[in-house]
């Protein structure tokens, strides 16, 4: 619809889990051409190689999440489940973004976009393997994008809550009204947020508007949490 | 060039300072229909009598300055000109707000953005009295912000600083380029902000794509500051 | 019982509201000499009489708060109220550091601790002109704090909720037990804290063992608030 | 000198770098019995093997630091000193926290200090894997803090900069005047921190008198930074 993104190649990763799917679908409606990849990333090479074959990327949406919820009181960690988190969200993280800042340098341009978590905002209960890898992503956004807006790029995470995906809302949690009403009630939206809202959110940080935002993970989440 | 805000009216007050005309411009370059006004907001009654006079109203953008700066050491503070602080900046800021929040609340929908500073987020020696005013501010919007998204009004605020604009940067000084490279060295994107991408940032906040964006400060100053 | 503050002199203000009784009793429990004053601040000229009269001062205690308090939705806020917690708060708070600044910066030493509220760094709703306030003053130290700083005086806050205290939970408050109950809840803590808890924060920030803690907000708030 | 810590059993980790000594000095001379281990934590069961052998514990100071500091841009990151960073300050954290925790539960008390960095609280370039595992360790504070306060556990963070110490400020580097003036030039305090102050703030968040503290990321840089 709209023509925000005209004659951008954007790659989301991920793409078959927690905001991909809305956000490509966005970002293809405001005219970029996207690349939607499901590779598993935790390998490795696995993020050099696919931003080798995919060629220039003028925007990068660095969208990861743990393959399945794991929660535990602080006592009780699990030290694989512990290590899993890290090695799916933060070192895949530092990885892309390593493999696609020499591309974005040489240019002088380029826009990444972190999906990453209000929850380390705030900190969550039996969470604190989730909030601490979480932690780590915002902290490397912060640090990095620091670092990379000298060369005209602009390195920025949407730390979301209680927006509806695949990953942490399934339709069956969501089919649960009572779980709603409760989740709801600490939302000061009174409402949990659409996929394709957070689409908006990172199509205007992909676009040549918010150039003057570097560094910064922006809580997105109804009010939840405002702080940073 | 846009149609973000087609079909939306928009009262951008105190147009003749600050952030003003720049947003006044990227507004109705998206389609909204602009009123500027360049009433003098301190007067008890002012903020009331202009959205009285303004009709539906669907984006207020609060826009708000000293009619001139004025820093000193703590010990050295003027009675007058902090209170001449709290007078332009702060009260005016709550009685906009307050005139336009009924028409909002009964048609279930409204945006307001307050255009604010990032200084009290880092704080700045001989600015404390403008550090409290703008702070007060960003107190309130927070506070607000987080009470009127029940009614699905969206109230939030441009933290900025280093931006372009008449009243904080009047030309002499932007031609004064030492000056200039000295502020930019702080300045992780190295270079100032122009006043139309604070436009385009309040084009998006008062635009139905951020309705899950509320009671939120965003710091706006590539770099300088990325907490609140 | 302890010496943390031997030979020190310190001023409390407002010491029948707010934290002024508890902080007193620990700072002087700490060894201190405390001079407790319950002097009206709303009038230009107090604070400078109220720190004259006093002599050398090498601990202020900022203890500020409202009359009475008072709630309004935004759309209903009270201009007199309004003003009312500007001048009982936030105004005599500057009108107070100021006075004592000189002497502290002829010295080279100083130690200002003002009792502010953690209101402002989540935001209620109905409180927004509390909120206002209370960041202001918040503003106000961490701008100050870091101008101040460099005369090796060191000016913090601490940013306190759901503390007993006589003014915001009087007894008739804390005696309803469903109303507790409902309050604990959100504190991760799960009790409200004690005065003296208070106290002892800021007899620690008084103490020559914090020098190098400045122009910070503390929030002390048994973990319902833990960002700034 | 002091008694605030007498009767109490204190174990400081890594004590021959980074924080260690001087905090384990202080928390002494406050009367507790310290233990001081030098164990090499980034084994997985280390951690476990040495609370079991310390026995009763009512402090835990979790200071841990590099074996080496390394530092790249984005685009160089090195995977094996990525690794590292995590291997050495963020996983031992989660194991010595876990470890200490039932015995804490059991007895409805216990404090944690861990002594983490400011440097993710405003993000330094070519420091984004530091900052990163820094970061982890901020967010699991806040997180496992939140979750251990209703047992009446404390579990703060200390997250310092410019203090003092062997393993970020070796002599030779305290030495060169030249760099010492260019860093004392940002902070507002004027100064380095000493590695007892440290010690100070460590001792206040050991003792009973900030129990109503909890999951909290202090900042303790002499006004470099003061938001978290």
């Amino acid at each position: 619809m709209g023509n925000l993104l005209e004659g951008k190649r954007a790659l989301v990763t991920s793409v078959q889990m927690y905001m991909g799917e809305p956000i490509a679908k966005v970002l293809e409606e405001e005219g970029a051409e996207v690349i939607s990849s499901d590779a598993d990333l935790t390998t490795p090479n696995a993020a050099k190689e696919l931003i080798d074959n995919a060629g220039p990327i003028d925007i990068l949406v660095a969208n990861l999440a743990e393959s399945s919820w794991w929660e535990a009181l602080v006592q009780n960690i699990d030290d694989a489940e512990w290590d899993r988190y890290f090695n799916e969200i933060v070192h895949p993280l530092m990885r892309v973004v390593r493999a696609v800042s020499p591309q974005m340098i040489e240019r002088k341009a380029g826009k990444i976009i972190a999906i990453t978590s209000a929850a380390p905002l705030r900190g969550i209960p039996k969470a604190s393997g989730y909030c601490a890898a979480r932690g780590a992503q915002n902290a490397f956004v912060r640090s990095a994008g620091i670092e990379l807006a000298r060369n005209n790029i602009q390195f920025n995470a949407i730390a979301q809550n209680y927006v509806e995906n695949i990953t942490y809302y399934p339709p069956e949690m969501l089919a649960d009204t009572e779980l709603v009403k409760r989740m709801v009630k600490v939302i000061p939206a009174k409402r949990l947020g659409k996929g394709e809202e957070t689409g908006h959110l990172a199509a205007f940080l992909a676009s040549d508007k918010s150039d003057f935002i570097v560094g910064q993970i922006i809580p997105f989440a109804g009010g939840w949490v405002t702080s940073t």
